[in-house]
């Protein structure tokens, strides 16, 4: 039997549920600086893409597109910016983040520039029934 | 007949060629601090990876995957970086950074830390010879 996959507790504690795709959960980044949404494969034990086996690389890629389509529809932005790091978290979770020129880092990445800011609880309902609808989950 | 694709000219004159897989070219950036590759899909005019053919998106992440299975395995790095910004560059582009915990920037992300610290080019021809041969190109 696989080991059961388990949000690693950084990402649980940074981050709202939205939905799961056949292979990833979409969670919501609790920064409300930009949508910024993560995609997770429910795999235990894996920190980087090439360690998924081909179909699910080619499963999560796929899913990885559907969230960026739905993403840049949503939110018009100019740019989107997907990463995986790790440095910090060492699960593979894969970030997706609309981002605008008139972002508050623009044009440098996100990572470690501010402290998170929040959603209300409001408009983080808002933010995740958005995505749910637009990925029909 | 498409257009024909050109490195765009900021990625040209902070990298130096690999060489060529059958849809990405292969650079290297030219700031020795970190093993970092760039993989640019040869297509004019994208600049996100879903405005690729699903064809085109399947290959370039199979050559992801090439490149970043021998990154690992070139450097025994503790951890892979990999994205796609263009905040800056927007021709569509995918780093791949071999990261060590003992590395100038570790574990924040690489860009914007530091201005680049060029390769010797005795340095440069074989790290380049190197990947080339790993990649059998």
């Amino acid at each position: 039997m696989k080991p059961a996959f388990e949000l690693h507790p950084q990402l649980a504690s940074d981050t709202l549920f939205v939905g799961d795709l056949p292979l990833g959960r979409i969670v919501l980044m609790n920064e409300s600086r930009y949508p910024w949404f993560i995609l997770v494969p429910r795999r235990a034990n894996i920190s980087e893409i090439y360690q998924l086996t081909k179909a699910e690389r080619s499963q999560i890629w796929e899913e990885s597109d559907l969230l960026s389509r739905q993403l840049m529809q949503l939110f018009q932005a100019d740019k989107l910016n997907i990463a995986a790091l790790g440095n910090m978290v060492p699960q593979l979770h894969l970030h997706h983040i609309a981002r605008f020129k008139t972002d508050a880092a623009w044009p440098a990445p996100v990572w470690g520039k501010f402290k998170a800011e929040p959603y209300s609880e409001a408009a983080a309902v808002q933010r995740i029934q958005q995505m749910r609808q637009a990925l029909g989950i």
